[in-house]
């Protein structure tokens, strides 16, 4: 009995801003019964220029307001968060278990390729951080990766271009060397790009495989869950969805409509 | 003899990055004489999404380091620090003569403007701000004002995507508003869209005139320097430049050679 109570604690999601909302998205359809708590730092973000350690106190910060709430799994949400802060975040917090989504991107794409040529699409600060690439290799050394930032992905996304005739050209523009460089899979290293996966499947030809790490981050948590035996199996499509920023809700609200597509009610402000 | 010494101190100028440096260049054409110091907040940037009291702070950071070169004037080379902070520092400190960029692009869209129609184009913190529309009609209340973001086109610049074939599409897909909208002066309202001024002109075509807030800012110092008699009439075209930042000052000085189109040296790194 008291482990049922147990398992309808919540998980706490946090990103810089808005971009985690397609792994939100993701856990919602695969976890439907989980109650969540969504974070996103408006006030400080984009985390990509950050230090390190600015990273990481700023990423402590977070989750010291998510365990208010008796999280039971935390999720970095966030590249540069998840890159950065993940190892400092797992030793503040050992009670509590934490993942982002590198890793499971990553090892998707391991399991993905079959020719050992795998593509990393990013920001400016993922890329030149090397998080993905450094692990590819860790996990096996044969691995051969591509990298292309693509600055423009974000503010294009952001503007709800999805449609747009400028977007396909764009998407070429940084995917033209990428996609003639033999990979049969290709990481979307960012948490943006899950919106426009189709447009970058379209020209990269299906070929290619994407690993959509919104996804991927998604079936990771549900394995670990089990696997912890901290599922919230009752109350089947009933988990609730908590949103909080540090600034502007109603400018979350709005861009955040767009990109998860699906209401966004009372978004929270948090002042610390 | 006294007077000549202290002519010679520097001119603090910053923004929270790269973007100031249109006005920095615009500044060293027309006052090549003077000692330049340059300030990108690297580390805190971008500023629009922040708060009135976070901005005001950052910027007074800045002042104070300016102030340990002793300035005799400082520039605010960022729409959004002109727009919230430049009271607050005028307060803070009293004995310095401070100038933004917002205030001269509006007298110089005033004194241009025939039909009292004016545009203005921005980030969109600043056209939300109604920074440059308040002031157009507080200083005449006949001043009708068409407003736009533009929130791909520091992207753009930042890729150094000035000759590519996209870049016209997506100042169409902005712009096109704004040219049928019978105005006769377009106040850019951003200091990196100096550098796509020539691309935004072949667009709106020859009867609309631009106001670029990098030039309209040199030239309004120049008179100021003047009026206040402390430019430094010495040593023909010998001013020196330093450049500071509070982050990454090798990203800084690619992203900032490629804008103004002039070698970057010593840009040292400030911690406080």
């Amino acid at each position: 009995m008291s482990n049922k109570v147990n398992n309808s604690r919540p998980i706490g999601i946090f990103d810089s801003g808005v971009g985690g909302l397609t792994v939100l998205k993701s856990i919602k359809e695969i976890l439907p019964n989980e109650n969540l708590i969504y974070f996103g730092d408006t006030a400080r973000n984009p985390y990509g220029p950050r230090s390190k350690s600015t990273i990481e106190k700023y990423s402590e910060d977070i989750c010291n307001f998510l365990m208010s709430f008796d999280v039971k799994f935390i999720v970095i949400a966030c590249n540069t968060a998840s890159s950065f802060a993940i190892d400092f975040l797992q030793k503040q917090f050992p009670d509590t278990p934490i993942m982002g989504v590198i890793v499971p991107g990553v090892q998707a794409a391991i399991e993905s390729t079959k020719n050992d040529k795998i593509g990393v699409i990013g920001t400016v600060g993922t890329i030149q951080s090397g998080a993905y690439t450094k692990r590819l290799k860790n996990i096996n050394n044969k691995i051969v990766s591509f990298s292309q930032s693509c600055p423009l992905f974000v503010p294009v996304i952001e503007e709800a271009w999805m449609e747009h005739k400028i977007t396909p050209m764009i998407i070429e523009e940084y995917l033209v060397d990428i996609k003639n460089s033999d990979i049969d899979t290709l990481i979307l290293g960012c948490t943006h790009y899950p919106i426009i996966k189709k447009q970058i499947q379209d020209f990269v030809g299906n070929s290619i495989n994407l690993v959509d790490s919104a996804d991927t981050t998604a079936m990771s948590l549900k394995n670990e869950l089990s696997k912890l035996n901290i599922e919230n199996s009752e109350d089947k499509n009933s988990g609730n969805i908590r949103f909080y920023v540090s600034n502007e809700p109603e400018r979350f609200k709005l861009t955040g409509e767009h990109l998860f597509k699906h209401e966004i009610n009372n978004v929270q402000l948090v002042v610390w």
